[in-house]
């Protein structure tokens, strides 16, 4: 049987550095190819719908899976049972959740229509060990106040806008402009956690923890959130917050053409 | 100053073989006892409100500290602020919350008025990576009749009974009878996840990870709710369900006679 697979995978990112293959660390990537071929018998092509940075966590990751080299797997698992299949395969920090047959032509990063990421901001006065790894500790409290004003500045995210504010610095060399188009951006609070969920067409290097760092900012009054669209008009990264650490970061789900 | 300091701790229980000192590995109390030796200078009496198994967690863990053979600390440090000093000598997997004064008299374990637990059970296909060691990971869909099915038996748990038939083989050795008062246990699901929670003024040895167990049972048809109280009243383990692992398991909250 001839067929190409998605996967979708969770990890937690914390031993990783990060999805993409690389020469100094070990990469999801590379444990993915590693269960393919212990699976499979032979070497896959694993393509990602995105790089992710060193410690970045994955709700929902797309890849595919082909033999190298070709547009299809060699095998007789039917391709809702490859997630249970490649999980035998898989580490604890690394699951596939689903699987199954896509088009030859499907490409899981060309194809993206959108992508959400979470930012996970926990706010309790000592570090909670649960957290550990896996959302910045800001043990400064946010009130309710600061909690609006994070909100309101969020807002000012939406629209399709130059964000190079909320370019890494030195990235400016990527590929076309920094022109995106974010969706949805909201701040809520449940308890101690404070989640920032952000939705676009595309992300600049860097471009959700400056949001989140810049949104820290603007909770603890060093940036106001009425001079946010003049301060994103003004491209400056200079002028955003911090670049938040990795570890608050989750790729929540990546949608396609024929996802609704 | 001379003071007895009450901690509130969380831990996250993986690495370590429970609460409570033993020669067989490495336990909270241990590395509590370690930090608190670092950041005084000299041996602490640990007390803590539970033993706990190898595995378990911890949400709010309650443990006195005093200098070793008498009933106060010496230190300068304000009650309030040991929190974070002793959080400077502690891994990331544990935690102090708070901590304060409490009375010379008290005992985190004996005065203890009532407990509640939380055990976790991850209902999603395939694995999840981030509530590996965190959940029971059940890969049978549990559908609205058999969540319905298992709040119907935790209700069962209610009231003061003899609870015989959840105590571990070979426990029938604690000092007193198996007679407890569960006040509260409720199921409720929320997305993937499933948590039973269950508070009491005390519990038998695996007490709720046999409940945890037995709701499982219940929700695969192994065990009907309505024959619950026949078989609670009939004290019988073996008649229960299976003891579920202990990375499930979460110490949730330590009520006291304070406290409202």
């Amino acid at each position: 049987m001839l067929k190409k697979i998605m996967l979708t995978v969770a990890f937690v990112g914390t031993a990783y550095c990060g999805y993409q293959v690389q020469p100094n660390g070990i990469t999801v990537q590379e444990v993915l190819g590693n269960a393919a071929k212990a699976l499979f018998g032979y070497t896959c092509d694993v393509v990602g719908c995105s790089r992710t940075d060193s410690g970045v966590h994955a709700r929902c990751f797309c890849v595919t899976l082909a033999k190298k080299g070709s547009n299809a797997l060699e095998t007789t698992i039917p391709p809702e049972r490859i997630a249970r299949a490649m999980n035998a395969h898989l580490p604890d920090d690394i699951s596939v959740l689903t699987s199954g047959l896509v088009d030859a032509d499907f490409h899981p990063r060309y194809d993206v229509v959108s992508k959400e990421y979470e930012y996970l901001i926990y706010n309790g006065r000592e570090r909670n060990p649960f957290y550990a790894e896996r959302a910045w500790h800001i043990p400064t409290a946010i009130d309710g106040a600061a909690l609006s004003r994070m909100q309101a500045a969020a807002a000012c995210f939406v629209g399709k806008q130059d964000f190079s504010a909320f370019r890494a610095v030195g990235a400016d060399t990527e590929p076309g402009d920094a022109v995106r188009t974010v969706y949805a951006a909201s701040v809520e609070r449940v308890g101690d956690m404070i989640s920032f969920r952000v939705r676009a067409d595309g992300f600049l290097y860097h471009m959700v923890r400056i949001m989140a760092g810049t949104l820290v900012g603007v909770a603890k009054g060093s940036i106001a959130p009425e001079d946010m669209p003049a301060l994103i008009a003004g491209k400056d990264r200079r002028k955003m917050g911090v670049t938040a650490p990795a570890c608050g970061l989750y790729l929540n789900a990546v949608f396609y053409p024929d996802q609704t």
